[in-house]
């Protein structure tokens, strides 16, 4: 491959991610400051991210609905908790329709508000439990450091909002969306190794009385955070008159949970797989799976490749055919490093005059020629060990990247590479807060097995420990 | 069927249309004026209506990408007939991140402005053309009468917007897109005649220099504009310097089109089949095309029902299982026809003493015992029957209500019960104004074949009036 256009990771990581999302045509900067332009192949990853994620949570019962955009300005102030964590976020519309608005409506930074509110008129009785709610929609936090993708003024999401009739339920619910439909997500489409955990006290959603996380570390050994299920207790169901009648005829007050992950999830993405020739995408969520690439026009080479196409569309393969020959080969080639596409299938005079075409692939690595009666198969098989290599390599990664230590000095020490892992009894709430000094955070805590603590005070919890994004 | 729980179309329209939104749960009044709540039921039939919708246009070449809610206020001004169409209609937020804006930005209520600052940047040469681009999203239009899905201050659409090398490049994508995917999306889909047409001067989009219409006659004798495509000529392109190098080698300007359709589709849906008894929601779209209802457990009911569906499920047939036999019988099939659900399927314990169920249709009306093993196909062939049947009765509904006339007068005396054709040389602009003073509009202009005029004075053109949502 020729000279890279990027920046490389190792001199300069967040350069080379700005580069990334530019040259790979993934976003661009929105005029008001902090928003994103998603362009079309970024948009089209969304696309297929969304369509996953949907389906399992649709698997897990719950059902899509929309709710508006704009929240009176009171709302918020009904869980104290919540209004406090989300103000200084807050965009306000004070004029409308040609007049100031006698209350100001703030643009939803979150629903939990708004959606308390429908809930309480539509839960009547037990029989009405569990009511579960999703909604894919755009949100609005102000950012003052905005990053595309990690950070945005708008983003993209879905947030899930479910009632349920104890606090038993709420917690599995909140628990089951955690592992069946996101850590799935994460890990069979996206090829990403996260860490489920709990988050600390300090770093809970505004509202909740527990937040669980998933956490992904990136190729600068920094975490992000991939998506978050909160219990809300009866926080939401109090300031909103959320309540059922139990099937004992008395009046009780339901527990809720939310959950959401977001367009950050590409920013992951990148992060996790990228390299210095530009995006990997994981075979389930390219758009383009193999890309046939006719180098040179002439002898049947045309034909050929349009014959190839067609084979691997029939075979279920998301193919697409390039016979751009006005534009230079080796463009055209970086261009399809660069956007990640799995695998390029050269097609030339010269091969086919052989019988063969040359299979690149961008996440093996290496090019060699194939007949092409096998070219199909071939591209089937790679494309199912593709997935597993970006998330093995990923997981040796951060394996790498992660160590265990027993002291805050160590911790900090660690963090600047990547992950520290520190017992809670060990860290504590003064230690985080020393750690925070430095701009290091407990990420999460979790089990000495990996699973999830029932509280952050459970013996023997462990806290992972990073700087993140 | 029992006494109707809905006020009957024919003592009060409006109040049957309020009626049966929220019997059916498909909608809610928001908190902020004018903004709705889109209910589970309601969402899943707006799904599908995306996702037929998203493949036609994908089939016509476009790509779907995502720009930033808020819009500079500046961009607006810039095209000096769009920013007077829409200032009394703006959302604006002067406030934000806890301090006041600099500048305001407004919420978008359509995005050519945005967009073609982009188009500005991504377009360099004739080999970038056409670009064509669409985006799902909520826009937010300030609406002092709102009416849920017809007219919301925030509503959920899609908007298309694409740059051309030439003039006819532009307006032959607009024609296509609004006879492709638009109008049969609207016939095979949603099973609704639709009369396409151009708009006359008054009623273009304010930028627009010609604007296409589809217009469809609600059951009270109104129009409902059900999509509309618009050739923006270079206007927006001036505006924000859209131009590409040709292939001589010049500087050229583009020309622009775009084109949207929303959630209003489904306000015209329901004012198009539903009936006293609730909505009657066509097949294709119907995310329970057929309901399987346990009358009476015992007696194997019960697994007999579970099976049909299981049948039907295999059969491709979108069918549910009802088996809460905790509520009333009567209330389940009322519910069933409130929401339009194509087909019932019930199973009780006589029937299946005699290896039948009973068979009730939505849209033919009806009742009647069938074999079990028989039911799926009939449900098959039941469910092909009603969507024409659908359509085929929306058609002659309209065709019944309109009226070809000669004068303004008696185009002001059809209007009140349905649609008037009268000739554009008989009525011209100074006609128009007159009607418009008895709240009656040119919906569109069209030839006497029915296909769409050249220019608003092609000799022979025929306006069709009537009083309009």
């Amino acid at each position: 491959m020729a000279k890279s256009v990027l920046t490389p990771q190792a001199a300069d990581f967040p350069r080379w991610y700005q580069d990334v999302v530019a040259k790979a045509e993934m976003a661009d900067n929105g005029p008001v400051r902090g928003t994103m332009v998603i362009r079309p192949y970024g948009y089209s990853i969304w696309e297929r991210m969304q369509r996953e994620m949907d389906d399992r949570i649709k698997a897990a019962g719950a059902k899509n609905a929309y709710f508006p955009l704009f929240i009176p300005e009171s709302y918020l102030t009904r869980e104290a908790e919540h209004v406090e964590g989300f103000s200084p976020e807050l965009a306000v519309v004070t004029h409308a329709g040609g007049k100031d608005l006698e209350e100001p409506v703030v643009v939803r930074p979150t629903s939990e508000t708004v959606i308390g509110e429908f809930m309480a008129k539509w839960i009547n009785s037990y029989r009405d439990l569990p009511l579960l709610l999703n909604q894919w929609a755009n949100v609005v936090r102000w950012e003052l450091r905005p990053r595309v993708f990690l950070r945005t003024s708008e983003f993209l999401w879905q947030e899930g909002h479910t009632a349920h009739a104890t606090k038993k339920d709420a917690a599995e619910y909140a628990a089951r969306i955690h592992r069946d439909a996101y850590e799935d997500f994460m890990v069979n489409i996206l090829a990403m190794p996260v860490i489920r955990g709990r988050k600390t006290k300090a770093e809970r959603f505004a509202g909740a009385i527990n937040t669980l996380a998933l956490e992904a570390m990136m190729r600068d050994g920094k975490a992000l955070q991939m998506g978050t299920s909160h219990e809300l207790g009866q926080n939401f169901a109090n300031a909103f008159g959320i309540k059922y009648l139990s099937a004992e005829g008395q009046q009780e007050t339901c527990w809720t949970a939310s959950w959401g992950t977001s367009t950050r999830m590409i920013g992951g993405l990148i992060m996790t797989h990228g390299d210095d020739n530009g995006l990997r995408i994981p075979p389930p969520l390219a758009p383009i799976q193999a890309l046939v690439m006719v180098v040179k026009d002439g002898d049947g080479v045309s034909e050929a490749a349009r014959t190839l196409t067609d084979e691997l569309l029939a075979a279920g393969v998301r193919a697409e055919l390039d016979d751009r020959t006005d534009t230079a080969f080796g463009r055209r080639a970086v261009d399809a490093e660069l956007k990640g596409i799995p695998i390029r299938i050269e097609v030339g005079p010269r091969d086919i005059a052989e019988g063969k075409v040359t299979l690149a692939r961008r996440i093996a690595g290496g090019k060699e020629p194939v007949a092409l009666g096998e070219a199909t198969a071939l591209v089937q098989r790679a494309l199912d060990d593709d997935h597993q290599a970006l998330y093995d390599e990923a997981l040796a990664f951060r394996d790498a990247k992660t160590v265990d230590v027993t002291t805050i000095d160590e911790a900090r020490e660690a963090a600047q590479t990547g992950f520290a892992r520190i017992p809670w009894a060990t860290l504590g709430v003064e230690g985080e807060k020393k750690l925070a000094e430095a701009a290091i955070t407990v990420r999460c805590l979790v089990r000495p097995d990996g699973e999830i603590p029932e509280s952050d005070d459970e013996e023997g919890a462990i806290a992972v420990v990073a700087r993140a994004y």
